[in-house]
């Protein structure tokens, strides 16, 4: 079965029939990208966001001092983009980099809004999506106002149970906001409980 | 102008009609909350989202040291609840508390999903919504993660012009993630150049 079919199933329980997926699919574009490579760069405007179907994608932001901190990490069945210069048509302040050989689905923002429009299903699945978005944000952004350095890594692996097979240490302290050295200091003092 | 109907013309382009904009209040019920009150406390489940026709919000978590974390404010025109909660009928973290004498229109999810369904004016605007909190979570993420207690007020003050005014600096402080101290310095600073 294809990773999208089973996705729309997962998120709303439609059963699309084969007339309507291949509708649905031609929506999007198919790409390979290798490993290493950015489908964004900071300055230019985020045209499409991309469906995972295979690998695993991380977007961070340079900031003055030229250090890079990791905002999001995408793998399988998940979404890689820029949202703010996706619907805004603004440069992005972002880059997204595949961190492994990795395959996509692309899709334009028209294209999104006229599946939405045309498509009941996908219009569903793009609001339970959101839904979702805005419940892990909201999550991340508590446990970042609140939480110590060790109660973030133990809500990162809650969370995002598969990240830690699939990105090194180094992103993972970014991503969750802690030096390399913080987390290794907790990691041991995990293992030797 | 009824501040819903004008919100809704703002966000979709969409004038409905005498009979339309009836129909689509309906859905909502409306209620005054006393500066102080609750509208959500921790252990609860979050019935109701509130859509603000007057008044403040703040949002808050209470960690494990009884300190309290502020996550989210919001004032006229924005929209008060917790997603999680909302959305998964879990037991909510957080705290909502009117900072204000407020007046809300309240909507249960039953009623949001219907109206979503019914009503593609409606429909249309949950999708700008979310778009937007998507961006602004993303905003608020980076400048958590990556910048300088300076920068994130400038941040601040830049994205939410009117909370300044509308809330006090202890509020503020928590809500960037400084501490009271760290905010006095920042703005003593501002104020020299």
């Amino acid at each position: 079965m294809h990773p999208l079919f089973d996705y729309v199933h997962r998120y709303t329980g439609t059963l699309l029939s084969e007339d309507e997926f291949a509708l649905l699919l031609s929506h999007f574009t198919y790409k390979k990208i290798r490993k290493k490579q950015f489908i964004l760069q900071e300055g230019e405007v985020c045209k499409h966001f991309a469906f995972i179907l295979k690998g695993a994608m991380r977007q961070f932001y340079v900031d003055d001092s030229g250090m890079e901190h990791v905002v999001n990490l995408s793998i399988e069945n998940w979404w890689a983009g820029d949202q703010e210069s996706y619907v805004l048509v603004t440069p992005s302040k972002y880059y997204i980099e595949a961190w492994e050989e990795s395959e996509v689905l692309l899709i334009t923002y028209q294209n999104k809004l006229k599946l939405g429009k045309d498509f009941p299903a996908f219009n569903e699945l793009l609001q339970r999506l959101d839904e979702r978005n805005t419940i892990a944000s909201q999550k991340r952004i508590t446990s970042m106002i609140s939480m110590t350095a060790e109660q973030r890594y133990k809500n990162f692996l809650e969370s995002y149970p598969y990240f830690s097979e699939r990105f090194p240490n180094h992103i993972i302290a970014s991503f969750i906001g802690v030096t390399k050295d913080t987390l290794s200091r907790i990691r041991k003092k995990a293992a030797t409980r």
